[in-house]
């Protein structure tokens, strides 16, 4: 078998043009950027934004990962080809990935195989630029905070919140001091968790952009009141900034099916989910939109729907929750060395972790739910087989999909099965209600979904919800803990019992609307491992990059 | 009088296939942009490099600048267009602007009225965003050392030298303190004065782009020895960043004039010129290259005989000097407010920083020079008059240019004046030889150019001369010092007397082949003005851009 890159490259692309077209779109819809890339215009958006939405969406989500990997986006890009294979017109809707992983362990984020988006190595790398724009809109505020206190400080600084940003997986930028104009401590986060992020992924348009980062909050006054970025008058030239990247950006998958690339806050430090503007020009321009909300259903599907959805009224009509059966084995207590092997009573013990996630799908979101389990060639019959009695027991279906191997025809039982559920009337809910304090939301979601006991905060964070009493009030939160676990300790596997959830600190973004709550000890700055994935890159003789993953 | 982003946003642009046309190269040559802005494709870039140059280059310099203005960029842009306008085939070559400036006091850098590259906001805030892939290849290699030494320091690292980079004025991070994995003092420059950007500017071609960036320094071992980015296998990740970013950019001036822009470094804390594969490619497409070194010749045009030249063999057949009548009065000690006013005996006593500079590229450099006057409609005609006869009585000739206001006709007489003098022989040469020690290079340039009586070194300089001894020979010197006098202290106009080179810090970029030495208080993260224009700048309902300037 060829690596991802290998048949990324080895792949003859459609002109983008050609992929426009199948959504009805123009040359003049385009602003491209070389053959296979393209944002649509600002102009196009609002046009179709002006129209009713007619496709029935599709929210693809997850056990919770493991070192076995799960390959949920290789299952939105296999779904939406199978989907298009099948006559149906659809169309995949995914973040962009970030520049940090890319250069670490995790490697890129177009998928796998025969399911992927291209082209690879340059949505991996820049691609159009979007998360530069949002770095630069970031820290251009950030540079006009020490910049305004140099300068004689008129706004009366007291204390400095707004945090710079990178998109790269730098450690030691975590905690900094800076010595001028004031020494004090501040530090960046990845890109990809910043708050311009979230509001770029929420902004409705270009005026809500606007008015969203004009309410940023970016420290605190010597009288205790919140100094915003509307202050600074900071907002005008951070939409300059992003103007153009606020476009969605259009690609293409392997079999030429279209995708709509936008935004891409990670799901454990951030909301998880790709922009609102995408996902409603999507809605548009298909019959079938296929999403995926980041790491587990516990992360990326909570907040799909307690902070998008919840803020734009947008609500999917089923839910596709993909598992392996290796990393099912791996939640029952296999290590990873073992998992070629059967190992049917592990098997009987991880397919926990998928119940829950089913469960919580259905009883606390109200989603129609099917399974896709996402084949891998060890995978023994009887192994498959004790996986779909159990779904099916649960009133569910498991479809086993070969996308990977195969593309759109290996996903082909599940793209009829989704189109056939997601025309089933749905009821979605949200998981609790707006008027609840935050503690009170806080715990709901970690009781009803992560099956913990209830929830602690840290003093700092106790200080913090006093801090933001008033400002906080009616905002959803924005979970920030680790992906590996329903629990907020990464070792924990499976369904874990006699947890808390642990929240060390809370960060008020009245941008995004939301207050993120940093759980356990996830950083929302990563760090490169020990043998990072940068020392395999090379640019060979003719251009070509080599040793992306 | 309109705004020049009013002007560059009134314009009708032709398509950039039209542009690239008239430069005889076909649609498959490009990488294009949207409508407006292109890069060469690499193979296109390399067929070209394998053919014979045919053009003559001409450079363009100036006097000291001055709060006046000067308009070296607009005198390349309107010169291009006159030499088309006057039959010649003729091609811009500029640097990309930087993002710093844009939201502090200069603001954008594409010219002004009506000799400007288009599209203005695009090329003043991303453009096709190379200066993010610098700042991403920069700021990854500093990720790597930090994270190497976090995972055990194999490589022994005593002390780390390199320091990240952000396109941005955040005189915050001019110096901060890094707390993990050790604690150390390091700091942010602005990308333009990275040493990746004058790597990507002076390289030939990717395999020496590679090259370079492998042996990068980028800190000393308990040993003692030098620790390059290549022990850290840094450059092929680095070099897939800057892969698609190393392609030149094509534009239009606002006459359709094709205009290559490339690269960035500042010319007073970085060497100043845009990518020798910018230059060396439009020598192959036209038959006059009007390019730009930035600042003053004191900077931009030494170092562009000096390092760029030197290194690649390349010659310019001339040069133009612009001067401003308010700028020679403002050397002549005239304040701001009272440049309005004819003031013949402050313009005979400034009129010697103008000729300081002509004797400097004739006599030093060897080049036949020509003076541009950019005419602003204050210039009295006894004010004119006076200095057409100083320049004659030197025997060079003086051209008064109203591009500015007309565009390529106001530029005509100047490029037939050009197209003329390009065709003499002419024997450029460099300044100083490169067996000369670092110090008897500095005092060459201090005391030929600058019109000091010598050089003196810091305790600390000194100290960075004995560590880099050996890897240092033979490597031309880049002076960061004011742009404001021939001097390293701002406040000394025209032709300063009895004033010494002081050099506080020198730093070996051995990637890009060059030794920085840092003069006076110049700093290399500049900082934003108690104003910062950003203030003025907004995105209109209908997504334009307003008050970028």
């Amino acid at each position: 078998m060829s690596s991802d890159i290998e048949i990324a490259q080895a792949a003859t692309l459609r002109p983008i043009h050609d992929i426009a077209q199948r959504l009805g779109l123009a040359p003049t819809d385009l602003h491209v950027y070389g053959q296979h890339m393209a944002k649509l215009t600002q102009a196009t958006v609002n046009h179709l934004h002006s129209q009713p939405s007619r496709a029935k969406l599709i929210l693809v989500t997850a056990i919770n990962p493991t070192p076995a990997g799960e390959g949920k986006t290789t299952t939105t890009v296999g779904l939406t080809d199978a989907l298009n294979l099948a006559g149906y017109q659809a169309l995949a809707c995914l973040r962009e990935p970030s520049l940090g992983p890319v250069f670490g362990m995790k490697g890129g984020a177009t998928g796998g195989g025969y399911a992927q988006v291209v082209p690879m190595e340059n949505i991996n790398l820049h691609f159009t630029g979007d998360f530069h724009a949002i770095s630069a809109a970031n820290n251009l505020l950030a540079a006009l905070v020490d910049n305004h206190i140099y300068h004689g400080n008129a706004l009366q600084f007291d204390q400095v919140s707004w945090r710079r940003c990178m998109d790269m997986n730098d450690r030691a930028l975590r905690r900094i001091t800076i010595n001028q104009p004031t020494s004090y401590d501040t530090g960046f986060d990845i890109t990809v968790a910043s708050e311009v992020m979230a509001i770029f992924c929420l902004a409705t348009d270009l005026a809500d952009l606007t008015r969203r980062l004009g309410r940023v909050q970016v420290g605190v006054s010597q009288q205790g009141k919140p100094i915003l970025a509307s202050d600074l008058q900071a907002e005008g030239a951070m939409t300059a900034l992003l103007k153009d990247a606020f476009q969605p950006n259009l690609v293409q998958t392997l079999e030429g099916s279209p995708a709509l690339l936008h935004g891409g806050p990670f799901a454990n430090i951030a909301h998880g989910c790709n922009s609102l503007v995408a996902t409603q020009t999507a809605l548009r321009l298909a019959d079938y939109v296929v999403t995926e909300a980041g790491f587990g259903a516990d992360l990326g599907a909570e907040k799909f729907m307690d902070i998008k959805c919840r803020q734009s009224g947008l609500r999917p009509d089923m839910a596709v929750v993909v598992a392996t059966v290796r990393a099912l084995k791996y939640h029952g207590g296999v290590e990873v060395a073992d998992l070629n092997s059967e190992n049917l009573p592990a098997l009987a013990v991880g397919i926990d972790n998928l119940k829950k996630h089913v469960d919580n799908m259905r009883q606390h979101f109200g989603l129609p739910v099917l399974v896709a389990l996402n084949h891998f060639t060890q995978d023994t019959e009887a192994e498959v087989a004790q996986l779909r009695a159990a779904v099916e027991s649960w009133g569910s279906s498991l479809h086993v999909c070969k996308h990977w191997a195969e593309g759109g025809k290996g996903a082909l039982e599940l793209a009829h099965a989704v189109a056939a559920l997601a025309q089933q009337p749905a009821n979605p809910t949200l998981l609790y209600e707006d008027h609840l304090s935050l503690p009170e939301k806080l715990t709901v979601i970690a009781q009803s979904l992560y099956g913990a006991d209830g929830v602690t905060l840290s003093e700092l964070a106790q200080k913090q919800l006093l801090d933001m009493a008033g400002a906080s009030d009616g905002l959803p939160v924005c979970v920030a803990k680790t992906q590996y676990s329903l629990s907020s300790d990464a070792k924990l596997r499976n369904v874990p019992q006699n947890h808390t959830l642990h929240v060390r600190e809370l960060r008020l973004s009245r941008g995004a609307g939301f207050v993120v709550a940093i759980c356990g000890d996830i950083m929302t700055m990563p760090g490169l491992p020990k043998q990072p994935a940068s020392g395999r890159i090379a640019v060979d003789d003719s251009g070509r990059i080599l040793g992306l993953s």
